[in-house]
Order: structure tokens, then sequence, then C-alpha cells
């Protein structure tokens, strides 16, 4: 059996996520809502004539894209990493492709050998709304002071009980995590937030931008990020921003 | 009467083209095909209880985008530039967004008044198909030889005679346009090719981007630019490109 390495890009705007949660499934009608992974092994399944189980590096969201996800699985077939990727991209729909397909080693899973992973929150700040990329950023319109973002990014940085910036329905014995990396940037009318830490809990990038944007617009004061972290409450951190404004950058193994 | 100038950015996907060709509109069903001057009319319609024409800088495509069309219409309203630009944008599809509305000079026409226009041909240039944005690229997997594209390219410059890139179907006696700047530039897997004129010939853009692609493929040799423009034969050009990789990037005054 060889082992696949997949890196995917997505438009996540029609799908329920990389795989549907089994509460969110139950919750809407119990049947199976559109998966980028559901896809991605229906694809996989018309070209080598057997049931193929994909493992990613992680789930996205509902809505959320992805630059370059990860995924992996094993297969018998003798076909090459690249006619796979070119018989992918051919049966795909137009909002998945197949960016690199290579040959790992046996050991290489995509969740278990991932050393960190990327995300990106991208807002577009100028003050009229997006028509060209509507499904890909947040729109926010009004002045945001970004040195002080930058400030209070910082805070994040390192080991941390992130249980401020978890969904409050989920109830994870373990929310320590470690934020590697965390950039606050402008380019021209977009404000990217990055954010690199080797595992995320449930909404903590969208629940750390939404934060981030209330510091930025002067509702919450300088300090409030640690205030926040050490409250270890959800009900202390900003909004959970859309799904449309987040995007898995990257998987470092 | 106040004369407003409004500067539009749109994701032209969904639509017949900033107006409808008289031609086009027959060759269909007769009836009116969506349009981008249509909804801004019938918003500003909404607003002012009037009806208005609104003159573009010129026509775009059927889905040809823009970044920033400018646009202008008369009104004795007395609502401020601002609250028609938010009005409008409450009214407008989200694919449409109007970024400035001001009050212009009486004597400002939109077309007219232009200097020149900046078309942008987005080529991405790489193995895989674009997911993201499929809507805004042109796919092109090979590859492209740019330093041999920027040096045909500059036979552009200046004023010619640009049959030979002119859509074989239209017969306007004149096709003699000045190209104030033409730039072939890569920015990571995309390829740029912006060109700058007073005037454009209709698919001349789309034409001498599909011309580019094939110097820049192999199949059309150095020196081909300069054979193909004295041509005047629209035959001897390359192909159409499509019109998604097309977008207005600016209109200068």
């Amino acid at each position: 059996m060889r082992n696949i390495k997949l890196t995917i890009e997505y438009d996540g705007t029609r799908y329920a996520g990389w795989q549907v949660q089994n509460s969110h499934k139950s919750q809407v009608t119990g049947h199976n809502l559109k998966t980028i992974q559901h896809e991605i092994e229906t694809a996989l399944y018309k070209m080598l004539h057997k049931k193929i189980y994909l493992h990613a590096s992680g789930r996205t969201d509902a809505g959320v894209h992805a630059r370059a996800q990860v995924a992996n699985f094993r297969t018998g077939s003798r076909l090459t990493p690249d006619k796979l990727r070119i018989g992918l991209n051919a049966l795909l729909p137009e909002d998945i492709s197949v960016l690199e397909a290579e040959e790992a080693q046996e050991a290489f899973h995509s969740r278990f050998s991932a050393k960190s992973k990327v995300y990106r929150y991208t807002i577009l700040n100028r003050s009229a709304k997006p028509a060209i990329l509507r499904q890909a950023v947040y729109f926010y319109p009004y002045p945001l002071n970004l040195k002080l973002m930058r400030k209070e990014a910082r805070v994040l940085l390192g080991r941390h009980d992130f249980k401020s910036f978890q969904a409050a329905d989920k109830r994870k014995r373990g929310a320590v995590r470690r934020i590697k990396r965390v950039e606050v940037k402008r380019d021209k009318e977009f404000i990217h937030i990055d954010l690199e830490a080797e595992g995320f809990l449930y909404n903590m990038a969208r629940n750390i931008a939404g934060t981030l944007v209330e510091i930025g617009r002067g509702r919450f004061p300088e300090g409030s990020m640690k205030t926040i972290l050490l409250a270890k409450n959800r009900k202390f951190a900003g909004p959970t921003l859309p799904a449309k404004g987040l995007c898995l950058l990257k998987v470092m193994y």
C-alpha cells in the first residue's frame, strides 16, 4: 500500500465543511450535507473503484476556505501521484482543486504528523462592501487601530488555556494550546490576522479575530486580551466572526 | 441639477455586461438580460423616484469584472453623495458595490472626459486549476516565457491600427488606437497583463492577451507581434481569452 499525500485548495462557500460533525448532521436533517471530504472520496472512488478514507490535517468549518489543506490516504493503485492529481481535478467540482499529490512515507499522517497550522482571517476594511471578494472576506467599514490590535495580539503568544476563545458549546477537557506566531498586517484595504499554532480549538481563530476587532474599534480597552485570556470564559471574548473570512493557509510538517 | 460621479466595483460573472449590446439582445431571446447598468439604474430609481440614465466610461462585456468602473448621472436630489452611496449599496445585489460617490463638475462625462483606461488580464499559471479565484482568472497550466511576452508586448506601445485585435464581426471604420502602457508581470502564480489606452476596440484586451499567451507558450515565434499588427487581419492574432480573466482596473481623468 502506498501512502498518498494531497495538498488541496477549496472555496468552502458551498460546503458544510471538510467533514460534517455528528452533532451538526443530526441538528439539520439527518441527511448528509455536502462536504469537501465526501467530494474527494467520491472522486477517488470513481478513479480507484475502492472506498478510500481520507485523513485531513483537521476539519474546517462550513464556509471556511483552504489554500493548502493536507490530506492523505492509502492505496494499492499503481497510478503515479501526478496522474491521480490530474484525474481528481477532472472529476472534482470547480471549487475544489488538488494542487499537489505525492507519495509520502509509510508513517505520514496528515493530522498526527502536523507540526503546526496557519490560519488567516481576512477583513476588508474600507467604506464600501466587497463585490469581487465577497465570499472570502469579512467586511468591516469603520477605522481599526492596528497598532493596538498588534500589541494585544502578542499576549496570545505561547502556551495558554484558550478556554475564553473556545466555542461555548464545546466542553473539551483541555483548552491549553500553543500559539507560535500571530501577525496583524495591513495590505491596502485588507487586514490579515495570521495565527500559527500546533492545534486550534473549535472557533478559536474566529473568536480571536472577533476579539481583535473589538479591540481595534475601541470597544475593548488596552489590556483586554490579557483579562479575557485569564478569565477562561467565552463570555468575555469578542464575537465569532463569519466563516467566510477564514482560510487554512498552510500545514507545517 | 447636480452631476454625480460613481466609482463602482463589480463581479461580472452573473451579468450580460455593463449594458446589453443590441445585437446580443436580439440574438438571445429579445428579453433583457441582467446588466450592471440596469441594476444600478433600478436602485437609483428606488431611491430617487425618477428614471436616471447612467453614463459609464465604457461598456464591459459579459463576465468581465471591474475594480473601478466610473459612471455619472444628473439629479435634482439633495441627498449627499455619501448618502447616495450608502443607499445604493443597501439596494444593490451583493456582486455590485459603489466604492465612491462624489459631486463632479457640470461638464464631467464618464466617457468623454476619460483620458485613459487600464484593463488587467489575469492568468493563473500553475499546474492545478483554481478553486478560490476560479471566476476571476484564466487558467493556463503550461510554462510561459515571460521575457519574450514582455519584449513582444512592447511592440504594441504607441499609435497603431489594431484591426488585427478587433473582434472579427466588428466593422468599425477606424481601428487606430494608442496604447500608453503595457506590462506583463508575474506575482507568484499569477501573470498580469496590464494595458492602458485612451480607448479599446471590442475584444482588444482579450485578443492581445490571447496573442501574448501564444507567444509565451512558443506557438508564435519572436517577431510575431509586429507581423500580426501590420497584417491588420484578425485571423493572424491569437484567440480571444475568456472574459472572466479581464478586469477594468481604473479610469483616468
